[in-house]
């Protein structure tokens, strides 16, 4: 296939990688000319460190399928697939989608990699708004292979389909979402624990390392390989419907204790900072975010090797 | 040390190769006179599958330093730290409590495995009751390594900090809780997000399959290596501060969606359950564990490797 890359920032870099390893043809482009070129670069350095832990196998050929364009004409020419990866700014998103449905062939899907904004919000106007949807990462792509598909309420169920098709074809596991809804699942699960585990520690039941540890040496093993639904199915005799009634009533006793809407206040943010301070000093926070891509990827290979 | 294990079930054992693992003595006792050889049998079973797993050097070091006792007299002569593995009924814990307390030396901790009954529940009226608490493990506790500790009002800080040290030295990884809550932290966050895993897919958003696919290929691997904190620490460029005031209105407004407090409808529970009996039918249950517990051993030896 041909895939088009619009928007060279550190979204569509890595995508570029994940549609390349997956053996298709890549072009990208970007609104500031100078931006592609400097986006190779970072993409060659990515590719070694995938190389150095075992997670391609032909670094040559996958930077091989990779090409620059300098016009938006240019990249949507014969372009089967469109992942545009432009800043999180609605109006961004109104004047690309508008233009790339005005210039694409007609049957090229246009997928957005919006974290935050419905694709109602961007399509609504346009002549082939049922060829848009959201594609939405989790970064890098290329090691965290989630992708959650969300069309508008005018996306064609086969546009919806083929995508899943493509992110599956490369590796990728799609997720479909019926309906558009705030910060799709991921981040409303993620949203809906933070909650908890700020409330918890801004009333002093536990600091923010001892929850971590809660999770990480605990309740985040089992997810990071069945999920939340597959661990309750397996954690009761006779599977999940056993598991919710019997702890049902739990539960339901917690989750009156778990209703505030408020904001996170200044105060419970300031001690959570400063106790992560404690653990991880500022100037260290660069060299840890390369300690955690380099566990990332150990990760992918072990669970890789595990499957 | 010596240790007393008191209830020799599925946690019991779990909890004998844990500290004999750690090179301490451990004595056995149940109510049941014939259940502390039964347990020997299982824990041997356990420990062949750490052995081929490379969790283990020495198994059969590790089972000689377990024995039964044939009373709670017995398990309890000469104990350092005593942990309470019985069901999770409040009658139960009351009368043995009582009972340890009345024969274990003065010096000797009392620990719960309780997951959901708060200390002070069952040893207010004891004399030794600066002496009890809780160690909540996960099961199996050789291979998940959190063990929540919290204790009553009235437990003494000392006993608290030397519970800490000996899970410590045994290789796992305690978690101080401040204050009793329902639920300890562990079980409040599972119940934040399975609040609004079974929302989403009531409402249509998601099917099962595809939520567990969201957190077991995206948001569950980070968390297996580092926890929500660390995760949010790292995840914008000036650290945890940063990324909840930039996210605090995105996360405040998904709130508002997620305040029921009504128990799990009995239509969500069975259309859970619908949903993963074609992802899994109901006589592979029993298969599917035994590959959850091989995935949590090949997990806990990639962890080991990695740090």
């Amino acid at each position: 296939m041909n895939i088009a890359i619009v928007g060279s920032g550190l979204v569509g870099q890595a995508w570029a990688i994940v549609f390349a390893r997956g053996g298709h043809h890549v072009k990208m482009w970007d609104g500031d000319p100078s931006a592609v070129a400097g986006a190779a670069t970072l993409i060659k350095k990515q590719v070694a460190d995938l190389q150095a832990a075992g997670l391609i196998d032909d670094p040559v050929g996958l930077i091989a399928r990779i090409s620059g364009c300098a016009t938006l004409e240019d990249v949507l020419l014969g372009a089967d697939y469109v992942q545009e990866s432009l800043p999180e700014r609605l109006e961004m998103k109104k004047e690309i989608f508008a233009k790339m449905d005005a210039l694409a062939p007609s049957a090229t899907i246009l997928a957005s990699s919006t974290s935050s904004i419905p694709a109602s919000a961007f399509t609504e106007g346009l002549p082939g708004r049922a060829r848009c949807l959201i594609a939405h990462p989790v970064n890098p792509p290329y090691l965290v292979p989630v992708v959650e598909i969300c069309g508008a309420p005018w996306t064609d169920a086969q546009v919806v389909q083929r995508t899943w098709d493509v992110m599956e074809g490369v590796g990728q596991k799609p997720v479909k979402i019926h309906r558009e809804l705030k910060g799709f699942v991921l981040n409303r699960l993620q949203g809906a624990l933070l909650r908890e585990a700020f409330r918890l520690v801004e009333q002093g039941y536990v600091d923010a390392e001892g929850l971590d540890v809660t999770v990480r040496e605990g309740l985040g093993l089992r997810w990071s390989f069945m999920g939340p639904f597959e661990t309750i199915d397996l954690n009761a005799p006779d599977g999940l419907a056993d598991y919710a009634r019997r702890f049902n009533d739990m539960y339901q006793s917690i989750s009156t204790e778990q209703t505030s809407t408020e904001p996170w206040s200044e105060a419970v943010i300031e001690k959570l900072e400063s106790q992560r301070r404690t653990v991880l000093p500022k100037d260290q926070l660069l060299a840890r975010r390369l300690w955690r891509d380099r566990r990332l990827m150990a990760l992918a290979a072990h669970k890789k090797s595990a499957e």
